[in-house]
């Protein structure tokens, strides 16, 4: 793997973490009132960009990286609507 | 601007829009107890990267896209402290 490859995937993980506090913090608090719902929306579809962006450049570190961030923002929008739910039956 | 460049500015716009709801819904609800801060600060990290990986490669479309969420990152950072000692003074 050459300089600038070992560079893209550790940006890469700096990248994929940014995610797991968020989703950490939603499950611990099983709340995400205050999380903006679009936010991942949007990450969910500029990853894919991102992802066909890699595949056409030929960028292992830019596949890699959207294609976990992607899952990601998944999780986190199955949870939002999960606990925003259960907010709104408990009356919060 | 050859095809991928576009892609790439495409899939820039959608990750530079993925930090505005959460700056507005902040803003909006003078709070941002449920969001992690971690988040911003990964964030800021691995753009400083990706935009060092940006250059190197030379990839216009990752540079703007990594210099402008940079930038989104720290305004919902600086907003989340300032929100958080309002909401501890106030004794939420």
């Amino acid at each position: 793997m050459n300089f600038v490859e070992l560079l893209g995937f550790t940006a890469g993980v700096f990248s994929m973490s940014m995610f797991v506090p968020q989703i950490y913090k939603t499950l611990k608090a099983k709340s995400a009132k205050d999380v903006s719902i679009q936010v991942f929306i949007l990450s969910a579809v500029s990853n894919s960009l991102w992802t066909a962006y890699g595949i056409i450049s030929i960028k292992p570190a830019i596949i890699v990286t959207n294609v976990v961030i992607f899952i990601l923002a998944i999780i986190q929008i199955i949870l939002k609507v999960k606990y925003d739910r259960a907010d709104k039956l408990s009356g919060n």
